[in-house]
């Protein structure tokens, strides 16, 4: 239980515990299987199942009428059974009849199209009609189980993600843009309205970016999307007050998606108690384990410690072209390369697969095989891991040398209708340096553009297109210091307000890079590749202008920027103007790595192998499908073995091993 | 003329022909060519055409204002040249006033987009302004003509296949589903609403499933899909039953588009006197022969005997990215395949190709290059042919030893938005198998699942996804008392309301199958195979567990089923996990029925003739563009050359006998 | 200053020289920068911008309220310093307040979803309140600045190019159709509204071809594209009338986008007093130059005579999915090709480079490099250069013996939901022939088909679907008077209700032509290749039987065409089945031209290299990235670098001379 005063932790759920579990939804089946549940949770050592998130129709079937007799009783028998509960709000998805007595709570899209009932997340953040019937919902629930003996956690909503385009919606933005602006003349600078002719005389007249006949102004969308990410953090935090009062020391959260476009994860953080995510990486994917791993160091960098693995898959997903399951021993190892990189819960969407709904092909704990399938012979497995390693992981801190800048402003500010090119996907790009700093086994944090990057002595900016000044002045006052920086294409070119600074790219950062002119973008084809002497380049070059001092660390072999630098170096700074394949990449980063004294977590470590330090621990995991025999100096003990580890550690496919210094 | 108090038949309009004929719309033309036709029909041994299919606003050109002056001097001229009539109730395209008068006629499709009239086909099924105004129009046809000489045959409206999710469907849907579940409880359970909060309080609630913000209830839409086809069924039997009370001794038919995924045909066939199907296949595509022949083979049981072929084209279509003519010949080879394989007519859209409209580039008896045209020619010599065979092909009947079972319902439930892999499509996997059966020349029947399987002695499951109890059980008795099975993927996964089976797969088929655990589908990618030894499969591979008694006939040779079965056989049941390619599946179903006792057509056939047996006749079909020479035992007369046949029969390029034994 | 009485023309806006500029926002910047860009805009030699185009908004920012006093200011600034002004009608960028005032200002597209503001171009042009506001803010426009010695031109809106299906449009469509047919009776002979039962009873029932079931009635979209045309033209000769009253004497313009299929620029020149053209080919098209050669050849046949390039791109654009820079000397190659071609005037958008909006990165004179920018540097030589050429260049003229037939009603006609091939692009086939001639190095008009066609030696037909009876017989009576016809496929199809001819093609092309039956169309599919013996053929092929006296100059050699005429020979018309590959078409038109006695600009030119005779000049232009020395016979100057040429010009990589002979 959390110090009184201070706000609760996820360490108040964990209790010295990885927690281990799923999302469970027991009103899909009849009573007897309840019992099969809790005797099957048991055995795969679970401790602790999230209920609740879609209930809004079953606890209150018609307007005012509630039924809490099946959740009290779900509620004691868990708990009867020693079994914790993350219990959520259920207003991600709202019962029929609320859309039907208020229309004004579905979402319109931009084309204007209602999105009705009959699936889920059918609401509009902005509607007045649908924050009051949350929050009474919200209430009732928090009233009822605020005090119960198996309450872990708060789980607010499910993956808040709805745009809504309708009337509520143009009345609220109107409402964010006056704070935001205070007079049309301020909101017109911003957007240069005068573009196009746009300008607004009153705020009255302004609309959400609707569908236009061309192109829409992208500093409005810019701030439409800002809008969207807060209307939704005001239905977060108006739900999470709420439980707050009736439960506070119950930790609160709610499950982000990875890197979602929607929401400012940044600033989102800051309002809960305990940072989730779910996860769905593609087994079919050869470099998921990497994907995986940039979720959990994102995550874990938003939540400043251990944080919470909420939903992942045991194997397939539905929602893809072609769902590929988990082949044995990839769920296992996915879950502990969490544990290592800071998760201090390992959980599920779901525990039980569904047999009917739209998520029926989604894998589970437990799927439609039963407990004789493969799947949960792996459940089991992992459990019994968890509970191996959980005393000596759960709550334990690590700490990186590296980070990566990453911010959603300047995502949603370069995603724009017209643009150099739109081959280059922000997501893409960070993925890509973030890979790279991956394959050279360099532990990295990431940090927002504004915050404090004392701690770091290599600052790698794959991507940044808007900067506030602060920002700028930061990130070169670090460099100044001592930092080394590795800053790639497209970083400073505009201001927040989507404004293009001076010289095309923020004067600052050009001199702080070398970059005296930068005359033209030369965006790169599909395929195209652009030859920079000792590797090639992708989706992007330019034609810049080296200040005196800068030089060439590579430089464009032929075609129109023949002998103009593709790589610069001024300083401790390096300017990348293309995409470097993979390996050039990450020598590049090797490089700048090595110069700034910052060491990979393991050396001598082959590709596929990842090894990362929490805590006390060292975890070695062997992404590869051959066995692996990987040199650990001094003297361990194999958590998962309980065997003794000496100067080098062998593992099987897809192995992990959890070493505790001897 | 039919006996009175029994069901008219095709019999009864073709009176020991094969008809011969095609849509004819006179209202497109003056007077003159009007003589012309008549002249040119005659030439071409046309016996009947339709008439009236798009006549509605040249009938009732304002509400309730009817002009059949038209109709009745072209019903007698057709009459005096010995033309029969094929008269259709011109409801398919309402006039313009209709959806000015009354919008609600108007679809709207799922994104609450109307469909304008300017087209055809703009009429919501469930409208109960349309179905008023629609009968009220059938009743002027049918008591105006319903004594005519000329007529042979009554077609109802047209290709029915509108979906509309407005309100008048909504409504209606309320209504189906009320009759169906009784209770909205009844409902949730089979529409497993617990799943994301869904369920629904009364059926006032309940809206088609239009757009919404994520998936949708797949049980919603399989509900939906039935409804839809339930819908347009009840406007076909209402107009239906208003011709045969005015005309009792005409049979009554619709034309269906083949494999059409709207309508369920079996259930349509049982309410029509006259099975009729339209068929495009592409002549580009080198496989259209088989397409062909399945359409006949399916188009023939739902008839139980002769069927009509109501439209195909004499040469392109103008709907495709590409249109392709027919070469010399094709037309003419599909057309006495059709009666191969048990059509009594062979018609067209259209006789005479518009010079304007939205299908003037689609070819007709007569093309744009009039009576010189090469169409026109090719057009003359079918219908000698059919004179010349009819008299002892009409009315014959056919039968096969071999069956595939087919069914809406488990396409409907398989085409879920989200599911195992989206390039699983039901009407491609169906191709294959009957593509797999036509090659090797083995005659095939269509049966719906629950139907009597005692005649087949090979039953071929393709893929059916949901399976109800009953006929799984009738398949079992089959099987267990002799007959061979050969099962794909995907069958038996759910039943009819879409509830995953326990196991993920019906215990019973399990059992028949020798399938003791399913643990994964392990869809493959675009492009994908899977390497089984001996062969390739494509689309699909799984990760079973057989039960003792079952035996590999295949195994996965590589990757992570390396060593699992693919092709599993227990019994005379086999199961086929992934899709083999063409001659694989072939050789399959070759072992199969020669184990069974099934043999094909005719020994020795090279790959490119088809072979068929109807009535007293063999039919012998050059699909090659090399002539070939083809043993046939015995001596046998051609009725198209009218010459001796001994032993073997001479056959160019598209050629055709059409083999009388001696 | 133009002759009173008589329209005034460009010469009156040029005064001698080649008019140099861009589109000028000020509105955009801080006063500060107005003076810097007149500064730099003296050292560029720029004589003129475009001001205004954008401006509604700001100079009416709410409705009634006017504010000039910016405007004011900048003309003077801009004549004090000599800068002429083409001064536009804000109507392009209605201000928000009218959207909302006036709902039915915007446009619905054939969805019925409405184009909100927050873009350009959100005008309805049927709306009668449209109309009456853009009306207003003209005459206020005009009335103030009509005398200002600055103007030199206007500029009415701005790209017209809004389609609209709302009520306003349907209810104007009806109007127009009312005037075209008198009848419903004619209209639905017109649109064959028989077929599928479409016949209107009156023209209340008339609805624009709004999303429908299926196929739309084509001649109904036709006859819609035409009155969409119409609509705007209406909507800029009111603003035209409002302008050319106020200033009798200034010329009056609306820049065209090339080619563009929602203008019949044929009509619209006829009420322009200068043809203006804003032209973007992409740099990385290998053949941009041909087609920037082609829009001016274009644009100088509308305009008959000089023209005005009214906008092009300094470097790149920004709404293309890659969008590349010009490289050095590109920019001024295509400019100096422009006036080669006709263009007294070479402008850019814009100006400057916005900071803000939709279009930032989009290229400009002076880009966001500023005047150390290579951009910059390339924008001053461009203006040198047009002041050493201008006045010998300004004014003159230049013809063609060969020439290009071009319709819109024809590509329209053709631009059809069902038609033989979706493949067949009529702007690719139109700009392949015309590829054909470039590389060949024929000079070439374009003209309509109605229009006399005398002066011309070859006519070439690339694709005319649709014609007139006037244009065919001028055509035939033109070629049975010596001209030599070369006439590609899919011409004559139609009458111009798109109607087709009966035999499928007009009996007096295919007389002509030397076509006896054109049996079946043989489009090929994507990537296919007809091998036509000495050449391939590729989208189309034809199943003709040739009439006596036509000749094959190619065959087909395999396939089921094999043997039949790919290019046909009648006297002197040929006919081509195909669209032969690029250097075969070049060959066919080349021996055309010599047989026609139609000469090259200029003998021995290495295929990179254009050359042009205007006026008394010679401008040969090097479109290759190597040097290349070029046969001129005889003695010239080359204007740009005042040096004298003797029988050879030497060109660097996109290198150009301008000659002048001694």
């Amino acid at each position: 239980m959390s110090t009184p005063g201070t706000p609760p932790t996820l360490a108040d759920a964990t209790r010295g515990r990885i927690l281990f579990g799923g999302d469970y939804n027991p009103e899909q089946w009849p009573q007897e299987v309840w019992e099969e549940d809790v005797r099957l949770m048991k055995e795969a050592g679970v401790t602790s199942v999230t209920v609740g998130v879609f209930s809004w129709a079953r606890i209150e079937p018609r307007p005012g009428v509630r039924d809490f007799g099946w959740l009290d009783r779900l509620m004691d028998l868990l708990h009867t059974h020693g079994i914790g509960v993350v219990l959520a709000t259920p207003t991600a998805s709202p019962p029929p009849w609320l859309g039907r007595l208020h229309p004004g709570t579905l979402p319109v899209d931009e084309d204007g199209r209602t999105e009705w009932w009959g699936s889920r997340q059918h609401f509009a953040p902005a509607s007045p009609d649908y924050r009051r019937a949350a929050a009474a919902i919200a209430e009732a629930v928090a009233a009822r189980y605020a005090d119960h003996p198996a309450l872990l956690m708060w789980h607010i909503n499910n993956e808040y993600c709805t745009y809504d385009y309708g009337d509520d919606a143009a009345r609220a933005f109107r409402g964010w843009l006056t704070d935001r602006y205070g007079t049309p003349g301020a909101l017109n600078d911003a957007w240069g309205s005068a573009f196009w002719g746009q300008s607004y005389d009153t705020f009255d007249e302004i609309l959400p970016p609707r569908r236009a006949h061309y192109l829409r102004n992208p500093a409005q969308i810019l701030d439409f999307r800002r809008f969207s990410s807060d209307m939704l953090l005001e239905c977060f935090r108006a739900e999470r007050d709420i439980v707050r009062r009736h439960a506070p020391g119950i930790p609160v959260t709610t499950n982000f998606m990875p890197l979602f476009f929607g929401q400012d994860a940044w600033e989102w953080s800051r309002h809960e108690d305990v940072v989730s995510v779910d996860t769905y990486p593609d087994p079919a994917d050869p470099h998921a384990g990497q994907y995986q791993a940039m979720i959990a160091d994102m995550t874990r960098s938003q939540a400043g410690g251990p944080w919470m693995l909420m939903e992942q898959a045991a194997g397939a997903v539905s929602w893809r072209d072609v769902n590929r399951p988990k082949p044995e021993g990839l769920n296992r190892l996915w879950s502990l390369q969490s544990v290592a990189r800071g998760a201090d819960a390992v959980c599920y969407f779901q525990w039980r697969q569904s047999r009917q709904g739209a998520e029926k092909f989604h894998s589970a704990m437990v799927s439609h095989a039963g407990e004789r399938g493969r799947g949960f012979l792996e459940t089991k497995r992992i459990g019994a891991d968890l509970a191996r390693i959980g005393p000596r992981a759960a709550g334990t801190r690590q700490r990186a040398e590296a980070v990566i800048l990453h911010d959603w402003h300047a995502w949603w500010g370069s995603a724009q209708e017209a643009r150099p090119s739109r081959l280059v996907a922000y997501e893409d790009v960070l993925r890509a340096w973030h890979r790279a700093l991956w394959e050279a086994h360099i532990p990295v944090d990431f940090a927002h553009p504004a915050q404090d990057l004392d701690a770091y002595r290599l600052v790698v900016v794959p991507q940044l297109y808007l900067l506030s000044d602060d920002a700028i002045d930061a990130l070169v006052a670090r460099v100044r210091a001592g930092a080394t920086l590795v800053c790639g294409f497209l970083t400073g070119i505009a201001d927040t307000d989507d404004r293009v600074r001076p010289g095309g790219m923020d004067a600052r950062l050009r001199e702080l890079l070398g970059i005296d002119v930068l005359h033209e973008w030369w965006p790169l084809a599909e395929g195209e590749r652009a030859d920079c002497g000792t590797f090639h380049g992708t989706l992007w070059s330019e034609e810049i202008q080296p200040a005196p001092g800068a030089r060439a660390v590579a430089s464009y072999a032929s075609g129109e920027l023949a002998g103009l630098p593709a790589v610069l170096r001024h300083g401790n700074a390096r300017y990348v103007s293309t995409l470097p394949e993979p390996e050039a990449l990450r020598g590049l980063l090797e490089d700048a790595a090595r110069e700034a004294g910052v060491a990979p977590a393991l050396d001598g470590l082959p590709l596929q192998v990842e090894a990362v330090r929490r805590g006390p621990l060292l975890f070695v995991l062997n992404h590869g499908r051959d066995p692996v025999t990987v040199p650990v100096p001094g003297t361990h003990r194999d958590l998962l073995t309980d065997t003794e580890v000496r100067e080098a550690v062998r593992l099987p496919r897809f192995g992990v091993a959890v070493l505790d210094p001897v």
